[in-house]
């Protein structure tokens, strides 16, 4: 149902200059979607890690925030038995459960006439802030509300992953509203505009002991303060979606509902994507869903790289019967898929 | 510091009836505290669970909320190897991680005169009615607001553990204001006024993969939406609080400050009391904490019972000089203890 473009990725490490001389560049992923000013605007991901001592191969370095805003390398020993190594995205010290992440991430601007070739900005849109940011701000969503643009992301630092939200009007400055979804909760997708006299979004918490990775639903008088909290859509147990589902592009208005492209992984960390229809009127009330993956990890990009066997879409833009879908893929490039919207809404069932 | 009263515990599960004949109650505990009509309110946690049939012994009956609203009593096998039943408190299915409670709560009204004797309610006040109610409603707290009482809960159900808010005027009749806090959260304690034009709460995040179970602070224009959470008191490694802090009593005006008497559990789940001082006008900036516990688990309704070595509170009152603290005992029984305000406030550091 789905194109892949030919020129993906579209966006890559090599693309964009790291933050600061001492590090690198290792992914460009996860961007949030918009139209601005006849363009096409991406908040891009991007994770860097310190250079590693060329001297020191056996040493890790991992990026923190220290309390006063200044970045701070710790050095591991890879051979350290009370470190885990084992997955790429992290580092758990075994005898006390502290996590560290093995690179740090903030958002940089891109823009695009065709939305095909992008000029990606060589320095930080926004970079981690808060104590809540410690370890980095990831995977924007942006929403227009009238002619304001409201970017919510993951913030991660060592008291967990909670939800952030910025505003902007014009992509130069941008306002902040602190943290709106406390730990550990990401893949917060906001509507456009208020339905029944309150502002939407779906969010997704991760719950500790029990309870499952499921999509759970908002309302908010502001955008800022969030209650009256819902499940929506529960993962199915087995296949594609076993592990969890998560929120991907914000709702799209369709004549036949709000469509959300979603994501969902197994639980061997497999993630590829559905998508789901809830009513005009009652976001709470979901009219069909996917049942077998819209896309999964098939190009080359996306089996193989930083975090492999990943797609995973922030944003995607609907213009008429093309529905446009930027993605993330092995969370290392950023990459673009195109179909007809009616081929989608025939594939919910 | 504190005085236990002589009479302690005051509440115990042979003073209720269970609230189906089936059933029987296991445990009173856990009150939310103020006062009404010259009256001391408690909205007592009733734990109840299916009666065993004499027959079955090797059988244990769990209680579940069905879609319809009636209450479904599952039958386990104690020998199947699939469920783990090591915790009296739950029971895990092995295979999925399915987690089912051995009791179901709601909540009942306790009125007295003198604050001692207790005349219990023999109907619920409050029983489970969401579906993200489902395993129960357990630990209100009451925080008086003019002329309303907004009594927030913990809510259980198979998708996790979230936090409820109820008001009401008169404790006759209450109106529902949803779930304010998603999994994993409980442990919310409102405060009596505005602060700087918001209202706030401490809330306690369960993040899944990591970030410990600290004390959180949220803000809010109406008490029903949240935002701007900041991390307020984290646990102190080693001791009585490494495994977790969380709020225990509403926070309680005093000259020095609003004073907070919260919970701590150390890894092996001894759970104790501590208290902790913030600004007048900023509910984020701890003034003073005390580093030993005022309140440890030695009675021995305190040290056996249901869960044992556990006290527990979800409110006090404050009279003059005179801290009532009321608490829960070993998961089973609501007990009172009694201290000057100014040797709790002496043993803040």
């Amino acid at each position: 149902m789905f194109q892949r473009h030919p020129q993906n990725p579209l966006i890559g490490p090599q693309d964009a200059a790291p933050s600061q001389p001492d590090f690198e560049v290792i992914g460009t992923f996860n961007a949030g979607v918009t139209t601005f000013g006849g363009e096409t605007i991406l908040l891009v991901r991007v994770a860097e890690r310190p250079l590693k001592d060329p001297k020191q191969p056996d040493f890790a370095p991992i990026p923190t925030l220290a309390g006063d805003g200044t970045l701070h390398v710790r050095v591991l020993r890879r051979d350290d038995p009370d470190y885990d190594t084992a997955d790429s995205r992290f580092v758990i010290h075994r005898p006390t459960g502290e996590l560290l992440l093995t690179s740090m991430s903030h958002l940089r601007l891109a823009r695009s006439r065709d939305g095909i070739h992008f000029m990606l900005g060589q320095t930080p849109w926004m970079k981690p802030t808060l104590s809540e940011e410690a370890f980095g701000v990831e995977d924007a969503r942006i929403t227009r509300v009238d002619d304001t643009f409201y970017v919510n992301y993951t913030a991660v630092s060592p008291r967990g992953i909670s939800t952030g939200l910025v505003s902007t009007r014009d992509f130069a400055q941008f306002e902040r509203h602190g943290i709106i979804f406390p730990p550990a909760n990401r893949d917060v997708t906001i509507f456009p505009q208020r339905i029944n006299g309150q502002y939407v979004c779906y969010h997704r918490p991760m719950p500790g002991m029990f309870g499952g990775y499921n999509i759970w639903m908002a309302e908010s008088p502001d955008l800022v303060h969030w209650g009256n909290h819902r499940v929506v859509l529960a993962s199915q147990a087995g296949g594609w979606e076993a592990g969890r589902v998560g929120g991907g592009a914000p709702p799209l208005w369709t004549e036949a509902g709000w469509l959300s492209i979603y994501h969902a992984a197994d639980p061997q960390d497999r993630y590829c994507l559905g998508a789901f229809l809830t009513a005009h009127d009652d976001p709470a009330r979901v009219i069909g869903r996917t049942h077998e993956p819209i896309l999964s990890p098939e190009a080359p990009y996306e089996v193989e790289g930083f975090f492999g066997n990943v797609v995973f879409t922030c944003g995607a833009l609907l213009d008429g019967d093309r529905l446009k879908l930027y993605y993330g893929a092995a969370d290392e490039t950023i990459a673009l898929a195109e179909a007809s919207l009616a081929d989608v809404l025939a594939a919910l069932g």
